[in-house]
C-alpha cells in the first residue's frame, strides 16, 4: 500500500493581498511549502498559516525565494551563491520560529519560483541552499526534483524527498520538458489524475516521447491559484485514496520508505 | 568585584551601506544588540555579524524594530500588538538561524529605537514582544530599562537584563529624563565615565535633581556611531576594568548574579 | 441638469497581486485615483492603469499614500510634515511622467488611506500636501472632503473638488461619522442609490441625527473591492443617468460649475 | 578653448544611511546624476540633494536603476524590457517632480549601476530607457558612452552626451576594458589628471595597447565614493581650468558643440 505526500505552495498573499484558496488546500494537502516574505507572505500571514497548519497536521516546509516581492520571485537576479546561502538562512529561520512559537518545527524546505529552478542546474546556488539547510537543522528534508539540488542534499546529509509533478511533461532522462515548448503543461484534469495515481502506485511515469520511465515521488505537487486548480487539487487526493494510497505528511513517508528498505 | 556586559547595536548596515566602526567595537563589548532586517541589517550583514560576534566570544542579541528601513526603526507606527508579536517573531527567528549556522544561539532580545521607548510604557507591546520571545525561546535574557517591558517579560518567567545609560539622565522614579527637555543627553566624557564606573561599582547614579538612586545594571549601552563614540566606549571599558570590574556576557553576569543570590 | 465625476481608487495590485475589478469599474467611473507605488501600485501597473484611463477617457488622479504596502497605507506613521510633502512630491511625480508618457496629464490628487484620514485634521500635514501639489502643477484639483485638506489647498491656489461619500454616515457638522462607532458605514444598495442620487440633484444629505444638511459634491467616491461592489457602482452610475444627471471627469464638473457661478 | 561638464553620481544615501561627500563634489561638479530611490535615494534625499543643486546651478539628472536597494542597482535583474521601461519612467518622473518643486527642470537622464552596463551592449533595454526618456520629455540628454543607448537615443530624437572616463583604460574599439580583466581600472591620481586633461583638450585618449584613439567627451564623470576621490575630483577640476577649459553644465556643453557644428 503506497504512501505518498500532497503539498502545494502556501501562505502566498502580502499585506492587504491574497493569492490562492489557502483554506480550501489545507484540507487537500498533508504539507505546505509556506512563503517566507521574499516573493510572497509577511510575519503575519506565515503566523497564521503556520497556525492552520499545526491545527490541521500539515507538514510546514520553508519556500525561500530571491528577495523580490514585486516579481513574485519568478525573475532571475544575480546574486553570489553566499547571498543565496544568506538569504535561506533567513527565511528558513524566520520560518523556524513561527513553527516554534506554535509548538510545532519545520520538517521540509523547497526553493521557490526561479530560485527553485536553478538550483537544478546551478551546483553553486544548490550547494548553498544545501549548505544553509544543513548548518541551520540537518532533519530538515531538502523537496527537490532530480537534479542538482538533490545531489547537493544529499552530499550535505540531508534527507531529499522527490517531487512529482504530474502537470508537467517529463523527459526521457526524468527532467521536465521546459516550459517554453510546447506540449510543457498538461491541462486535462482527467490525464493529470491518471498520471499521478500511476506515479504513486506503480513508480512509473509516461514520456513525452511515448516511453514509460521510473519516477519515485515522495510527494505531488499540487496548485490552488484558481478555483480550477483546487477542484483538481481535491479530486487527485479522493483518486489516490480510492486507489488505496495512504496521504501522509512528509516526514512520514520518508520514515516508512526507509522502514521498507 | 562587580561584573557587568557591555552591550551596543552591531550590524546596522544595509547593503552597500555601513553605520558605525564595528570592528572596533566588538573589540570592546561582550554583547551585540544586532539589526535584523526590519530598520537596518540584511541577511549577508547578519551573517557577518553573527560570525564575528563568536569568533570573538560576544554575546549575540537580537534588534527587532518596527518595519520601517528608511526611518531607521525610529518612527512610530500604528501597528497592533499582534503585528509586533509577529513582527518580533520573524526577526528573532532569522537571527536565531544565523546563530545556529554558525553553532551559536541567541542569548538575548532588546527591542530597537521606536519601538524600545515604546516597550517601555505601552503594555500590549512590552507583552507582545515578551510572548514572541518567551514561546521562541524561553531561555532569552530580555534587555530593557525599568518598565512595562521588564515586568511583562518576568511575567512571562524571562530573565530580564537591566541596561544602564551614562549618557543619559536620569529622574528620580529611575526613568529617563525624555530626550525633548534640555539635558536629558550627558556629553562629557569625563562625567559619562564616572557615572558609568559609579553605576557598575557602587550600584548608584545621581539624577537630574541631584538625587543618588540605586540602579542595578546589568549591561551598560555604549554607542559607536563616530570616531568618537568608539573612543568613549573603549574608555569606558578600560576605566570599567581599572576599577576592578569584570567584563562578561550578560548570560554570565545573570547568572553571576544568581549565584550571590 | 447637474453634472458630477464618479471616482474609484485603482491601480491597487502590486506585482502578482491584484485587488478590485479594475476592468469593470473603468466602465463606471469618470476619473481614478491611482495608486503610486508606496501602499500599492507598482510601474508596470500603473503604465497599464493610465493607459486604460486614457483609452477610456478618465480622468487620471495621483493616489498618494504613507510607504507601507504591508499595511496598505492604513497604519499611521509618525512621519514629518516635511516628510509627507517629499513622499507627495515623489509619488505625484511618478504617475505624471506615466501620463505624459501616455499624452495625457494628472488632473487631481487624493490622498489615500490613512494618510487621507489625516489630512482632515492636521493641518500640517494638509499643508504639506497643498504645497508639493501648488509647486510640482498648481493646476492640480485637490480631492476631500470639507476639512484642512480643502482649506490648504485653497490657501495655496488650488482648486478643491469636494468628495460625497453616500456609503458614509454624515454628521451635522458635515463630517463622517467615525468608523469606529456603529451604523458609520451604511450596507444597503438601495440606500445608497437614494443618497447619491439625492445628494447630487438635490445636493442635501440626511445625517445621523435626521437632519437634510447640504453637499456640495463634486464627485461620488464608488468602491471596486468585491463583485457586489461593482454592481452596486455601476447601479449608482445608471441611476444617476435616469435622473438626467451628467457623468463628467472632474475637471469638467470644475468647469462647468465655475461657468454657473 | 574647449567646454565641458564635469558630473558624479549625487544623493546615493538612504533613510539614515550616506554614501559619498555631496557637499563638497557639489562645489566641483556641474552636473549630478541623481538617485531615485530603486538602488539608493528616498523622496527626502532627493528633495535635498535637487534643492542644492538649484542653489550652486548643477545640472540635475535622473540616475535610475534596477530596483535593487540592497544591491545598490549591481545586480543584474532579468526583467523585460517594458519593465525597464516602466521603471525608468516612474523614476526619472519622481525625479521630474521635485526639480519642478524647486523651481528647475531635469536635463539629462543616465542609468545606473548595472543597468547602465547593461544598455551599452543590450539593445531591448537601450531602448526601454530611450523610448522612455524620449515620451516623458523630448528635451532631455542622455548620457551614455558609444554603445546601444547612444544608438537608440539618438534614433529616438534624443540629444546624447558622451562621457570620457578617464580612470578606466579603453580598448581600441572605444569601450571600456571590462572590469574583470588586469589594468581596467587606473588608479595613480597623476595618470588620471593627465589622461583627463588629453581627453578634454585634445580629444584624445591613449589605449590599454598604446593607441591614440579620438574621443569626443561632453563630460568626464567623477567619483565621490571616499576623501581620495573627491580630492582628486578637485583636483581634475582646477587642472582643466588651468588648461584653459571652460566648465559648464551639459546641456550648455552640448549647445556650444552645435553651435560650433
Amino acid at each position: 500500500m503506497p504512501t505518498v505526500d500532497l503539498v502545494a505552495d502556501l501562505g502566498e498573499g502580502f499585506g492587504a493581498y491574497s493569492i490562492g484558496d489557502d483554506a480550501a488546500l489545507l484540507d487537500i494537502v498533508s504539507s505546505a511549502n509556506i512563503a517566507c516574505g521574499f516573493h510572497a507572505g509577511d510575519p503575519d500571514i506565515m503566523n497564521a498559516t503556520v497556525a492552520e497548519c499545526v491545527r490541521k497536521g500539515v507538514g510546514i516546509g520553508a519556500h525561500p525565494s530571491f528577495p523580490d516581492l514585486r516579481g513574485f520571485g519568478r525573475r532571475a537576479m544575480d546574486l553570489t551563491a553566499e547571498e543565496v546561502r544568506n538569504d535561506v538562512v533567513y527565511q528558513l529561520g524566520a520560518l523556524t520560529a513561527f513553527a516554534g512559537y506554535h509548538g510545532a518545527s519545520v520538517s521540509h524546505l523547497a526553493p521557490h519560483g526561479r530560485l527553485g529552478n536553478l538550483v537544478a542546474t546551478r551546483a553553486d546556488y544548490a550547494d548553498a541552499v544545501a549548505e544553509a539547510a544543513s548548518r541551520v537543522d540537518p532533519s530538515l528534508i531538502i523537496l527537490a526534483q532530480d537534479g542538482e539540488l538533490a545531489l547537493a542534499a544529499a552530499r550535505r546529509g540531508l534527507s531529499v524527498g522527490i517531487v512529482g509533478i504530474a502537470d508537467r511533461a517529463y523527459q526521457d532522462d526524468g527532467t521536465l520538458v521546459p516550459r517554453a515548448l510546447p506540449g510543457a503543461v498538461i491541462h486535462d484534469p482527467a490525464i493529470i489524475v491518471d498520471r499521478t495515481v500511476r506515479m504513486v502506485c506503480e513508480g512509473l511515469i509516461r514520456t513525452a516521447s511515448g516511453t514509460d520511465i521510473r519516477i519515485a515521488a515522495d510527494t505531488v505537487l499540487l496548485h490552488g491559484d484558481n478555483a480550477g486548480a483546487v477542484e483538481l487539487a481535491g479530486l487527485i487526493r479522493s483518486e489516490l485514496i480510492a486507489a488505496g494510497v495512504t496521504i501522509a505528511p512528509l516526514a512520514q513517508v520518508l520514515a516508512a520508505k526507509q522502514k521498507v528498505a
